[in-house]
């Protein structure tokens, strides 16, 4: 197994020139006009976004929703204090992770029974990763890219490790992802393929580099195995289309760009065609044919809801619920389309002004320019070591929030449900004004907190 | 493996002298008296407890703690809303797991160190028993008993098909355990054990009868194995000594006697010796050493830590938290002692007047009556088929909740923090009225929903 988990990005530029393209604001008052024509405008109005703050982490946590303070206490004063039990019926608590499921499907291309909220991504990826090696019994290999998100790996060597160590979890940089298949794919056409799953997060969380998921799914299966993607941040800042893409199996993540609250439970689809023979190993009562019938063997339930495990967590359930009416609300007004067409062009106008700005400071972008590769954020690298870090808290203090990801990365996410083309702008600025200042170089800005 | 969830009772009679003991009430007005002089009574005040409603059904769902709903607000509009990721360190999400395990290891007799909060019962399960049997590799063979809780078996079944099946589950009804375990000793003390696990509730969710946990403990310990309580029906009704009788794994729900919300987040504990060798499949990022060092390899955390998985489902904990502190809050007052004293007064009161009332309607108690073998509940069964079930719903349309296990129990749980003696008192003479009258017996209580 590769031991680094830091690639070095695929593209590296300082050149703001890579971002040009027609249409790309000159000004903060062309940013306004742009403003006063998108028709996803209104959507800002049903979130909570604090006065003043210019927040490019949605990608981290997504922004409130306004009315899921409401909902939620409605579920704890109504159902929980005066309905108690009675809710698990009348609420429609036990059907949260079937509702939730119906509701998500349109956004990641599924069909509703295909797709069901539980647990966390974690724990999710554990159950569909399980249940793929079953389907490929006789083949001992995992495949996935050293800039996987790091508890995807985990998750991948802590269930070799349970299975007896005979599978092999390989790490491939993305660039060499088409080599590995297509010999996996000779193997295959020789009848000694061995390659089982790949498993893939979507948008890589560092660079915001986005795969071709239709490609890759096709090179996967002409390998005969199945693939596995990752969609924590993809679902809700574009179109994903796991059904028009053949996608066997797919976990994704609640509190990113479905704004579902600080770890909201996670989701995962199994396509429809494998849901007959899929089993997994958290074989717990939610997951039974019959949870309330307390028969001492277990039975598979019909369908996705198999892959439930334990009681859901009723009131992050409700939270989630409001994020996902937020992206839904996107549908009459041209829907993921038109939330994929605004993301880039926030993201490519952010890109573009502060490489103009900043280029003399040494900031370079590590986020492709290519609308077909990158997803919907923007990470910039700069030379001195870390200065990444200081960087973000000096422009959280000036209000504007992004994250930092080591060992020197700034990252900056674009939620198109409640982000203006000025904040693009501001954002840009604001951060010029940090490195032409070099405010960031003191001590309570360099200062690491635990987590970042 | 043994088919049959629900084995015969040990106990089963009407005789309501069985409950006979001293100061038992003999009239309401001997309730107000007992409530009077109740040095818990004010915690009442601190859970909403609807207008008119006798609440016997904690056991399944925590009433709702009076300042849960602010504190679930506060984390949403001030910690969600406005420091948004920040709030990761300002408000402590990211020690949510192991803050909560602190105020949890008084309550089960363990310490700080040993206990964490994460995930769903069935989840934790799955981490332990997958633990336990790595610490006893060259055995395999797992014992539990018929009538554990069906998600317990569930996951156990799941664990050794993934592990390949070369595990054994073997199920006895709870008379039997003595025999098994001295079995298993005698094999062990020969150098041929091959009992690596036993698994057990240390109270029964039908019935009631609670286990002796330093006995049963020491046992499996002589026959050199490992023991995991599942304490769902335990945390927060009376106390546990988790170290005083040297478990060596536990679980526990949060949503039942903890008062922590519909699906709140479960507890598991692993005794400190332990720790230092305990490994688990479910290796996810929150139970890395270092979670945002983002390595490519998995490092487990120090101690408990490396029980944790995915992101935690935060709004769910902080309910949760709330939950705990109306436990905490007991402390003063006697604490879990004093809980357990009023308890067993309440279920006993509740049981010997309902036998009086009704054993000539066929009303059969089958919880024991000795202290020493009871949890915080009384069930009772009804010679009708398909009567208990509608008793319950007849019940509930006069505001008395207790709930129904098939095939034909009757449960009712006394939560200790906020039930009064009247409430036993009313709730018998309401039993008796819906037998007497047989208003029961009409189709819109015959029905049967999907979950009851």
């Amino acid at each position: 197994m590769v031991n680094d988990p830091t690639p070095d990005p695929a593209y590296r530029s300082g050149r703001a020139q890579d971002w040009q393209a027609p249409g790309l604001p000159a000004s903060r008052s062309d940013c306004e006009a742009l403003d006063a024509a998108d028709p996803l405008a209104a959507l800002r109005d049903r979130f909570v976004i604090p006065e003043g703050l210019i927040y490019l982490d949605g990608n981290s946590l997504g922004a409130l929703p306004t009315d899921a303070a409401a909902r939620v206490h409605d579920a704890i004063e109504k159902q929980w204090g005066q309905d108690l039990t009675g809710s698990w019926i009348s609420a429609g608590w036990i059907e949260l992770p079937q509702r939730l499921g119906v509701k998500l499907a349109p956004v990641i291309g599924a069909r509703p029974d295909e797709v069901t909220v539980a647990d966390s991504t974690s724990v999710n990826l554990f159950k569909l990763l399980a249940g793929a090696l079953r389907m490929r019994p006789d083949r001992l290999l995992i495949v996935s890219e050293t800039g996987n998100f790091p508890t995807d790996l985990y998750i991948a060597q802590g269930l070799i490790e349970q299975l007896g160590g005979r599978h092999r979890l390989e790490l491939v940089v993305r660039d060499a992802l088409p080599q590995i298949l297509g010999r996996s794919r000779n193997a295959h056409e020789r009848g000694i393929g061995e390659l089982a799953v790949v498993m893939l997060t979507q948008v890589d969380y560092r660079t915001g580099s986005l795969l071709d998921m239709a490609r890759v799914t096709a090179d996967v299966h002409a390998a005969g195995a199945l693939m596995l993607w990752d969609l924590a941040h993809s679902a809700g800042a574009f179109p994903v289309d796991l059904n028009g893409c053949g996608v066997d199996l797919a976990v994704g993540c609640g509190y990113k760009y479905l704004n579902g609250g600080p770890g909201a439970p996670a989701f995962l689809y199994v396509a429809r065609d494998h849901l007959g023979e899929f089993t997994q190993p958290l074989s717990g009562w939610m997951g039974h044919a019959a949870p309330f019938g307390f028969e001492a063997a277990y039975r598979p339930a019909d369908g996705v809801a198999r892959l439930l495990c334990g009681t859901p967590p009723v009131l992050s359930m409700i939270a989630l619920e409001a994020g996902l009416d937020t992206v839904l609300a996107a549908a009459p007004l041209g829907g993921l389309a038109e939330l994929r067409r605004k993301s880039l062009a926030l993201s490519r106008s952010f890109a573009h002004r502060a490489l103009s700005l900043c280029a003399d400071r040494g900031l370079v972008c590590v986020t492709p320019p290519s609308d077909a590769q990158r997803g919907s954020q923007v990470s910039f690298a700069l030379p001195e070591a870390d200065a990444a870090h200081a960087v973000i808290q000096a422009l959280i203090a000036r209000r504007v929030v992004g994250d930092f990801r080591g060992p020197d990365i700034l990252r900056f996410g674009f939620a198109p449900l409640y982000l203006r083309h000025v904040d693009t702008w501001d954002a840009a600025e604001q951060l010029a004004e940090v490195l032409d200042t070099h405010e960031w170089d003191q001590p309570r800005f360099r200062q690491r907190a635990t987590v970042t």
